[in-house]
């Protein structure tokens, strides 16, 4: 065979990254439809197969197709290495790493005996759904919540630390109190208490019975019940702020200022008219 | 007895349209509270069937009772049905599966031995109320509340999706790290744990015994906990935007000023006429 | 002694009246502090008395106590009634009511065996310290909630008819799905699980134990975690509202229609100058 | 060694105080950071000294590490004491206290046996860890935060009466209907149950079984979902308020307008200076 030229490989490449990433083609729609049939598919072999009453029964099935999907996922992953403009920034890329961690493991398991840690990665693939769906109006929308989620960050974190340090005070209080002799065993296993309890979840395998116990069990539970309302503050407000009238996009042409009030009809920083 | 006219037979489908679904005429006021009763009445037997100590005291009640229901009900949907101006689309409609599932399973009964899974289908004669009550306050109320709901949608879509994802790989992990062992058989039945622990749930039938376990339900709870703020930060947002009053968009033929009030006819800032 | 005129009569009723409804003077005062004391100290009598290590060493001192208690708040009941400026409304106030509980269950304990139902009744005394504080400021802002609870009350209604409907049908699904073997032992008991998953609470005294069961439970947590955003759009919305800029509080003097825009020069209904 | 003068040890203390409060030196840098590292490592320590496992097998190092950051915590103590400006203002500061309490039950475990109280406070030196990051954006966030709470406290205070009053109601009526034989042994107890229903949290160690129990605990659970609503509509309307952009009360001399944007110098109505 002769051998291909640069500019036959470049082509090549094209052809390929306009099918494996476009969805405007007839080819590439039938890529994608077929990529999310294959990731539903092998997701759910994954999850049958952790029944055991499944795997007695297809457990050889389950094996083969694990398999299937496993070459099938990694021809696609080197389409992309091949077809991609950047190669480098593919690789360390968040899907990326998500299509080589979806195919990794079941190489992995040739060499160790912890199948199950494999199962776990190839559940990501799911991800990929989002990626191959495309719809431009949840895109649109899902940028909304990510920015309202972004400019709220900071105050997010203080919560965040105000939540660390009330689990490990609270959690060090009932240890103290209560002690291993009630299931408190440890100030680790204690702070795991405190955050059942104050997430609201209340598993009950641990659970206060002296009456100081119950006493600061109380403050626990109403703390976290209440400032469940600080994080639905935060984005709450950000998501209607981000939601209110905007300025007008306009520039002052004699002073340069950028974006005035909804029904301004002069700037307000020069008094120059807006509209000459 | 003389064949009646297809023009009495018109009249007769208005009369007991008026009757069914009209409110104002005396009859389909005591039509509306006589079905209302029974619609509560035969919900309640429904229910004192399924206790067993009631069941055997009065089990020969409840079944007359049961078979009185199933009959009135019927007659019911033959005469909704024969006074519908179009009888497929009522069929078809919401109500109309309602009103036939509400029967059919007292006659499927007949044939097959699954009594329980008919008292289930008599539960929604309940959603009936709804239409016959027709309070018009409440209805204006409801409508704000599903507006907000449907502006939104796009956003509860993500959500969702994200809460499956989010579970989908939670229970796949605590699958791993805990094992059939420790009460988490199969990577199904550690999505349900994922489930229940997300939503603050907490039945405690399933909880995890390892440090590096109990580490990952601390991270689904506070997750949990925290993306409660997501569908209310959603929700109330475009309630609030619904809320806010409304400028007809209109410019002033005086002064230009864009934006009046809904019901305004003047400019309030120049005091021309809006509509020339 | 010469009988009482009625003027005295009145005096002293007014006297009295200022001593009990009045806060200004300092026998006003000094009665209140009393009553909020006998009260919160008769509340952890009742309280102390259910406790049985409590009541086997001190529960002859509870018995005097509890009538000491009980005397004192017949005495002040009827003094209120004698000094009230309308006796039958006072009666029926919702203070009334419960003042008049706070003392029967002592006297009818001495006919009916059932001690405890009259400890129950006491502890409603506590609701005495809400008049007895008088505190202005809070009691305005207490007014903010209420009020937006008022406005918002049929979208509530609307929300806690849906809730009823939903708790009912997933009860019964829930029923039929798992059956009495599992726990689900009748329609109400099982109508009671979906209340507990869908409030989020979670005892784990009832869990489904069905693959099936577990999905329905699993839409019933998402359902819950869900709709939590609901009533807490529809407060904080409604909440929002009331602290929201108002309108200028001045009438057109040409028109008449009050309540213009912040900065509405000219009525938007007439055209009229707003400032002559 | 020659007595130092005043003027010495006043030097001394401000170069002190310039290194422990300061963070734009190098040195006071760098204290910062052997400060956090040292907190965050013998918190450490106490944790791993509660897990029996640990201490069996690393005890006599955890004893030394622990008297080895006391010595440290105390040598700083003593350092903030002598270099304060005010050291009867810091003494009794928040901080004061925390750091005092870092250190004192060490000392205290020489006289008593309650080697477990100690553990608890040394937690409490991780409160130093926001005092030192000293990160602006962070703490700007947080003031916001905490700006909001200080607004709405009143009506905050509202809802915890609320609380209370209610989970004292409700544990009486479930302590009168279920009584001790179904576990509900005292009203104290009761109303730790109300408590752990109302906030969701649901343990399960205490559940009704009475069918009018169940009602009522119906009532606590939906009582405890719906009102979360409230302390979450209070935060996000006044954070909501706070975030709102404010207008300069002022009135324009040209053409009367009132309320301008924050930065505006000239009326974006009619074009006129606003500083005349």
């Amino acid at each position: 065979m002769k051998q291909p030229t640069a500019e036959a490989i470049t082509h090549l490449r094209k052809r390929i990254h306009i099918i494996i990433e476009g969805t405007d083609t007839r080819l590439g729609k039938l890529f994608d439809i077929v990529l999310l049939i294959a990731i539903l598919a092998s997701v759910a072999v994954v999850m049958l197969d952790s029944v055991l009453y499944m795997r007695l029964q297809y457990g050889t099935l389950f094996f083969y197709a694990e398999w299937f999907f496993t070459i099938l996922f990694t021809i696609e992953y080197l389409l992309r290495l091949f077809s991609a403009p950047n190669r480098l920034r593919y690789i360390f890329s968040f899907f990326g790493i998500v299509d080589l961690l979806s195919v990794l493991p079941s190489y992995l398991s040739l060499v160790f005996v912890g199948v199950q840690y494999l199962l776990v990665v190839r559940i990501l693939r799911i991800l990929r759904v989002f990626r191959v769906l495309k719809l431009k109006a949840y895109m649109q929308q899902a940028g909304f919540l990510a920015s309202a989620l972004r400019t709220s960050q900071q105050k997010i974190t203080v919560f965040f630390l105000s939540l660390v340090l009330l689990v490990t005070i609270f959690g060090s209080v009932i240890y103290v109190v209560e002690g291993p002799e009630n299931g408190f065993t440890s100030i680790p296993l204690s702070i795991y208490w405190a955050i059942v309890t104050m997430t609201t979840v209340g598993y009950g395998d641990m659970s206060p019975k002296t009456p100081i116990g119950q006493a600061i069990a109380s403050m626990v539970m109403i703390t976290g019940y209440s400032i469940i309302a600080v994080p639905t503050g935060i984005f709450t407000s950000e998501l209607a702020r981000n939601m209110r009238p905007q300025l007008q996009p306009i520039t002052c042409p004699n002073c340069g200022k950028f974006g005035h009030a909804v029904n301004a009809t002069f700037c307000d920083r020069c008094g120059h008219s807006l509209h000459v």
